[in-house]
């Protein structure tokens, strides 16, 4: 993307730049199952999607891989930082169309196993880099000393 | 509404999940007058709504009603965790149609007769649970050890 | 602009209400590089903005110097809390329109000299007082004690 | 405006031409509080209205300072026929967007003290000289003989 | 609705204000032959409306009933002033759709079995109190001494 | 058109229906200058209209002969009364699009070489029978005993 | 229209191609009661249209009209291979605005006094010739040997 | 709904009238999962659907609850016949929005758990009564001596 | 694409699934000439399209290249079942835009020799899997025994 | 048209007014190969068109024939001086819709049959006389002393 | 505006930049009368134009000064190059709403007493320098040697 | 492309067809600075594009490099018939979109160090081969024997 930075901590938070599905190396936005590791396809099926059928994926593929890859993203930052994803305490979360919350809401399900985050949700009109990036999460990770 | 946390504590902050109207009975976003309690709606009519007035109110109910409701809900979290609403520091207040601004500016004053709050004021597309819900406000709570 | 503070303090963090191009004498918004004072307008002229040529400076001028007045806002507001821009470590910054990004982005690289803030970048539909505004940004500044 | 009369008696009836509220002098539609004469801010705070907030006066300026302006208008031709607004006994109100009638309705108010006229309220798409003349009412006056 | 005036005399003629079809009682927009009174339905039914047929009604009960039930109103009013709805001499008729004008002529055709009135005919944008309402109808009464 | 009094009187009033230009023959809305008779055409040729140039008067004639038309049309109808076009002291005037204002104001002064009418003018959305009526006017006419 | 078959037998059905409303002759899409046969304009008049007032025909008379010739064409066809419109068990009904279906219903209403058929109803797009096309109609017909 | 057959028999074809999700008795248009039967509910819990968060069902009810009723009412209409579904050898399956195809596709796995039917697929643009109706489905049922 | 099947035979009858230009090996819709055999292309070249020139062939190649796709793979199904083309008596043909119909015509021609098929021609909204598919084609084929 | 000059010579160089396909005798933009003379449409059969088939026809007539009008009368025009199509060595071609520069580019290629012209084409808004014309053709012919 | 030539010679012929209303001082776009000299303010009143009136003016000023603006301006370039407008034999002219070339048409009538010029009109989508330039000249001028 | 020439010469004059940024060799359209020679690149960095930014980059690339692409090929074509940039007197450039032409014009700069061409701006629809090209640009040089 620009120059920004992944995270920036402040006393006992840490505030993680908002993520999009952007695949670092292809700079490309991920829209396919294809794109994702071979354990988060598995995870996917668990959920019914990934169905390999071509017109049931076709729609379902974009918002869930994308669902996958951010929280994913957000998980990684969290253990670079020693913390796990139940410290994500918060996340604003903006759609592009609210008809994907439900993908997202399932995949959101498999990272906070236990306790939720606080979480805002508004759908909004556009995300860098453009028209195929459906979802971005801003986190904020509690760090405590 | 979905699985979320309505409010998560880091450290001396407590991050207050985006809020909009929805009544947790009907399931219901609130449209009228008549969906608040008596104490709020003579509030308001000293702001000059609730004129009982049909072709006044049918306008003037739905963006003034819900900023009542969403700020009510925040100050509740704010006392469950034994603050107050002054210490809602920061808020960020979301809204469909930004000509909803005066109605909800008039609301707030309700709520924060003393110092405001930090303030971040946008408009975007839509919220859960759909085209009724016109304001959702997040909120960052200071709780001082 | 409405009653509001232009910041407010919780612990180590100082979070700034969210800024638009606003002359606060005029009570407009910002269109022309002859709204910024001098030394905005050399620091701009070295990025290869504020031209001079009509219908180029048509287009620029009104997201360059929005991102230029707001961030300088930002690093006002600071400063006037003892602190410098580095410390502003978060930014959420709303655009109407994603294509105004690149001249944000230049823009705001003479504030970051050093590491950049964690930045979360969306499109909303408008904002206060009005469609002329381009750019709102919300900080969050570290005052650690 | 264009070559026609501001009213025509019929009998016991006087027609008065469709008044927008356009300034006489600078051929301007009005949009700011500031076009109105003194007494009439007054009268306009008594609604809650003329808040001196830049972003609430925004969006009701312009329906609450023209309605001021065009009912004050008939009531000015009242008077020069020797009638006063009570007589304005039939108003056709045209708007350009219904949800200015909360701000017209309010305003009317303070013009008709006792009986409310025959009135018809309809949404049309433009009126003269433009986009930003918002509300236009023709009003039918019964002066006896 | 709002604070106004069924009708206003001036001399020999009295102004009705205009007419939607909300019901007084649970100010509703009439939508279905079901909101009428057994004897509109049985003349309603001699044009071959109210069939009873869901597909059918479904597209011609709201201007079908809300044509009965505005002109309905009309005849209420002059009935009340001692006059009949042939002396309802003059109808300004403002429709969202033209389109309904079928409809609504066969209706008022119940209602002048003689000499028809002036009429004025034009499509307009919306009424209070909403979308749902389709038509609107202003009258003039001769009530000669 | 449909069944409908050209105009009613009541008292020394007389009310004429909405007029648009729809030839009584063949049942068409006008278009051309070539609709109109001859002594008409020479009158519109001293406002400079009706060039003979097919693509100046491609868009000029169809609100210049419909506005020569329906002002035409209420001027016989007042003579049917034993009164003049001075006598039609008030039009109502609705056009599909203002910017034919310009035209009808010109093609106007032709019928009031005195005293103007009370007069007013919005722009609403369709007339009967259809999308090619640019202009209705309603005109009422004093018919003094 | 194109080279294709009015119909094709398999086994005991006959698949009619789908007919939508043009004159063979001129090639032009119905529009007006005045190209139907008098029989035709006589049955139509006993469901109350064909009313001969210019500004009701105006928007009934195309998918009227329409609708009656359509279901007389697959009748012929029907008659054609020796059956008669009760065996055309199957319709398939294509409209461009379902607001269209009452008109249709009450037609088709004419040609199965008894029995109706199996009916599939959806609004589409566009029709074979083009915009003025308004329902097109399916027919499978049983000819049992 | 109006006059039609719910199937027509031709030979050992059962042609079905095409289906949308109308409760016979309320006349309404199925939109939550509260309108199917239990067993139907239990079903599409096993594929991950009726998961009671209002936020998720919002967006799924609609078209997986219609789907279920409309695949069902042909289920009940071959089995008037003495058929099961797997003699429903052709579905046509009309979609007001083909994003809702994954929800349909997986209830319909629930109805052909053996060989599929002949499908065809597409988008239109709206069904009886309206807006609300997401899904039609026109099957053609084989039902041999 | 989904779990159906190619085509289910009822009877004498074959009723074939809507079929689209879906390359089954890439699963993606057909765009360009290169995508079809050598022989395609010189049928097609005998009707004046694949002409080699870009910017003739970018329009025309989409709908020509999937007309013949579609039909061939119709033709293919009908050779399995010991049918040829003139056995498919019956095509519904659906289409995205209608003005690719001449297009779709002339390819047919090449299909259909002699008698051609009792035809259906609709415009609707969207195919899967999504708006690159032109035009989806439903055959009913005769297979008598 | 208007008063203008069919061309204009400048030294070497004839300058050709945009041409359109405007008939002058009845001022009629062509819509229909009958507009053509017979050979004209003999030509355009050996590229395939003027089919006779309406619903082919329909679609691409209208570009089709106005492309040989155009450009036949700019071979008028430049033999009117002396010189032959080859001779015009610009065209700048302006289209209401490129899809139409297929159906251009075939025509042009009977103009040309040597080498090609200098060619700009780009697609605007409209022409005059308005929305039938499709497409206007600028010429510069070479006319060497 | 930008860096670029008023006008290049080529042999006997001067190409002129196209032209737009723009004051070269102001860097506005032209909109009033009161913009032109009075010699041009006199020439359009002989036109009819320049009525005094404002709702009439409000319409034709913009296109009406900007025609004789721009004329002007090709005039005095002309005029500079030691021609006169007679020369410049070849004017391409782009409007933003071709409803204003009756306006030009005249205006130009006034430049043009004589041999008028080869003359291309087509309507656009937009000029520098913004939304109210609704005229574009590009002039080419024969300066024989 | 099509069949066209790249230029044709008349007298001293070489007319250059339309040019887009279409890559000869895999017919595309230019879309990013990796389409384009390093030694362009290196320019375009002079003028602080071509940043490596890819959420700058995403916006800019397609104008700055279609600017670059386009005039590089107007050089060539120049340097083939022995002229250089500066004798392309006159240059009309169309654009999709006016807020590409900063980008343009600072690319231009490049190419004409010295006296600039006389120049035409427009904003049109479209260009060929499509969405893509977002700037054609059409030259006249100047060829002195």
């Amino acid at each position: 993307m620009a120059r920004y930075a992944a995270a920036r901590r402040a006393g006992d938070l840490l505030f993680v730049s908002g993520v999009v599905a952007v695949d670092p190396v292809g700079a490309r936005v991920l829209r396919d199952y294809g794109d994702l590791p071979a354990h988060a396809r598995e995870q996917l099926r668990t959920l019914g999607y990934d169905t390999g059928q071509m017109t049931v994926d076709l729609f379902e593929a974009p918002p869930v891989a994308q669902s996958w890859f951010v929280l994913d993203r957000i998980r990684t930052i969290a253990r670079e930082h020693g913390a796990d994803m139940a410290q994500a305490v918060k996340l604003v979360q903006y759609f592009r169309d609210l008809r994907h919350y439900p993908f997202y809401n399932r995949v959101r399900g498999l990272f906070y196993p236990g306790e939720p985050p606080a979480s805002t949700v508004v759908e909004v009109a556009r995300f860098l880099p453009g028209d195929g990036a459906l979802i971005e999460v801003e986190a904020t990770i509690h760090l405590p000393a």
